[in-house]
């Protein structure tokens, strides 16, 4: 692509460098941030030279923060001694949003993936750990993706967690609400059989 | 979407004020930077805001330019006596990659959209009838989308000009390279057959 202006090609490259934009993407939001008035541009530039620059994480949970605890560490009404382990951020969003759940998180900041380098020293396991280790947690509950990273990361942790007395647990897995069960994976359907529950329980939610 | 840092929400809601980018991708976008080394975001917001603070417009074809003069105006080998007027730089950028084009460019901004409330006056018109009155040109090739917008622009422009000694003339319409005939639309394949050229003509591009 070749562009007529240094300085708009320098805002395009760097736009692009955005997972998902690509230079044609960039393009289109770089011209539109130059027909809209510059204070547009200001607030965003701004804003995230901010964010990244004095961003806090939870001393406790590794969530996103703006004071050393997190609001939900922060919380006396929740129960520190259950613990959700979560990938990131956005999963602990998505599991607020469901309103069902009290306890703490664990934000691990990834998982274990050999293919993209990321090892278990990358992540935020060693806390988790020794939370655990001083006899802080009852439960864990392990909310990864089901995916062979997923697996894999749950499958380090339990194994470093195993010996210590803590129940481990993992989401259920299952049947979409609103699926239709031929469309659904045999994986998921043979594991949703096998998983079964009393269907008075299912009545409760 | 509940955030749990002020300078994250922040930090999405202003990213989320781009065409396209809804609070999810947002969302994503800014983890993404806060997992990357702080000076990415250092450089996409001084590239950003300095683009949107020092860029200039040619003051010949308005299009985006770092000098006063954009390089297609400035350069002696361009034939200035043929503008081809277009909607914004993307449609210069797509028309120099063709190489099928050595006259000068006219970048309206945008066309005529009462919709959108973009009236005549909100666009770069009056210096391209200027241009015209003047005599510097010969001939002014049309090239705005093909949508009732466009062709509303054209329409406006050719009213005020006219009466000039000026050739206008519009880019084809017809069956895209590589189409197949049966999923044509009737008004473009009716305006093919209508607008056809010589076979002789046609291969020799």
């Amino acid at each position: 692509m070749e562009f007529s202006s240094k300085l708009l090609e320098n805002a395009v490259n760097e736009m692009s460098q955005l997972p998902g934009i690509g230079k044609r993407t960039a393009l289109r939001l770089v011209l539109h941030l130059l027909k809209r008035p510059e204070e547009q541009t200001q607030k965003l530039s701004s804003s995230l030279l901010k964010m990244r620059e004095t961003i806090n994480f939870c001393t406790n949970c590794h969530n996103i923060s703006d004071s050393q605890l997190c609001e939900i560490c922060a919380n006396p009404r929740r129960d520190s001694q259950i613990v959700c382990v979560v990938e990131d951020i956005r999963d602990v969003m998505a599991i607020e949003n469901t309103s069902q759940y009290r306890g703490h998180y664990h934000v691990l900041g990834g998982k274990i993936s050999p293919m993209d380098g990321v090892g278990p020293s990358d992540l935020n396991i060693t806390s988790l750990v020794e939370k655990v280790k001083d006899g802080k947690i009852n439960e864990i509950i392990f909310a990864l993706s089901s995916t062979m990273e997923g697996d894999t990361t749950n499958f380090y942790i339990y194994r470093q967690i195993e010996n210590f007395n803590v129940v481990t647990t993992t989401i259920a897995r299952g049947i979409s609400v609103g699926d239709e069960l031929e469309y659904a994976d045999e994986v998921t359907l043979g594991r949703s059989i096998l998983h079964r529950i009393p269907f008075e329980t299912s009545l409760k939610s």
